[in-house]
């Protein structure tokens, strides 16, 4: 405790991932040298944002408010639930700009090792939305469409898609929730694997290819 | 000004070095994960430091106090210093546990360009340190000992070690430090340059090969 402030900074930078202790020395010493530009105001948006940054009742996003902007906002596809591992994935769909519906973040996969079972994952809460959104659809739409299939996708149907990450953990994942969600009228579906766009044949793994191969489309 | 907090702390987080946006992100989504144990504590500890860490009066080395404990320590061996670039370059050397004289920290090298000259560096602030320890010496012991020698170091002997990188700009400064030494009775003298212990030969530039030989020693 009574160590040297510097040395405490040091050692708290140096958890952070990503930073060993090399980088945490050379970020300590950039800050003590920007302090009133940099350090002073890391420290303030530090714990500004500890105070202020709330977790989606909802979906699990990180916002200001209890539901965040994506939950609150009216335009989004209230149909359509994308279920994701964490808050990175969730951003990084929402910087590809291709879906406008809503989200569940699980924070992980299912892990009997790491102790996170459904409970942990919001799994009964997603069943819930999923519930909820299967019959707002067939209040509103259910004589009109053709009945559940799994190799067309209905527009108009509520929809779950499973965008958990292509490991084995996250594919176990998918497939519980899948399960979780067998009895409901809603599509469940996932993501496609291939080839990643950019992605030059002879790098990619065998397992993607096969599926690439698989899933291949006519021109 | 109206932007959210969360966005706000990831672009202040990707201005640090070795942290680019998508590390930045990473690094935010950990810490509000752990706010109570990591995030919190971050964000006093970088007030805190900021406030408590002072640039050593002598020195330029940080520390809690207007004279740094190296500088404080009578143990230290008072006629030595060891000139160094930056802060890392101290601790550094004291890691190594090698030397247990004081130290001047220059704070970068002599740069037209980037608007650093002797006097950002505290050139003169060491030339008097130097002439300083010159005086105590002489009253000490300039009787004892033999005349000023280049090819040989006296252990009793004042000394400045230029401990500057081996770059152009780190030995520029060290060339221009030691000619303001010149007139001054005190060794100058800088480290060695030759092989890393744990080089591999064939992996080593020609310039350091090259110094390595003309500097080799008998077995």
């Amino acid at each position: 405790m009574a160590q040297n402030p510097l040395d405490q900074l040091i050692q708290r930078l140096s958890r952070l991932p990503g930073l060993g202790p090399r980088s945490a020395r050379r970020t300590a010493l950039y800050l003590l040298k920007n302090r009133e530009q940099v350090m002073l105001p890391l420290a303030n948006q530090l714990d500004h944002a500890a105070r202020k940054v709330r977790t989606c009742l909802d979906c699990g996003n990180l916002d200001l408010s209890d539901l965040c902007t994506i939950c609150q906002d009216s335009r989004r596809d209230s149909q359509r639930i994308c279920v994701v591992e964490d808050v990175s994935d969730l951003w990084a769909i929402e910087r590809a700009g291709i879906y406008s519906g809503l989200y569940h973040i699980l924070g992980g996969t299912l892990s009997a090792l790491e102790g996170r079972g459904p409970r942990e994952l919001g799994i009964d809460r997603l069943v819930q939305r999923a519930s909820h959104i299967a019959e707002n659809q067939s209040d509103r739409q259910f004589e009109t469409i053709e009945p559940l299939s799994i190799d067309r996708l209905s527009e108009q149907m509520s929809e779950i898609i499973l965008a958990t990450s292509a490991t084995v953990d996250g594919q176990t994942t998918a497939h519980y929730i899948a399960e979780r969600l067998e009895h409901l009228p809603v599509q469940v579906t996932r993501l496609a694997h291939g080839v990643p766009v950019g992605g030059e044949l002879n790098y990619l793994d065998d397992g993607t290819l096969a599926q690439a191969m698989k899933a291949r489309s006519r021109l």
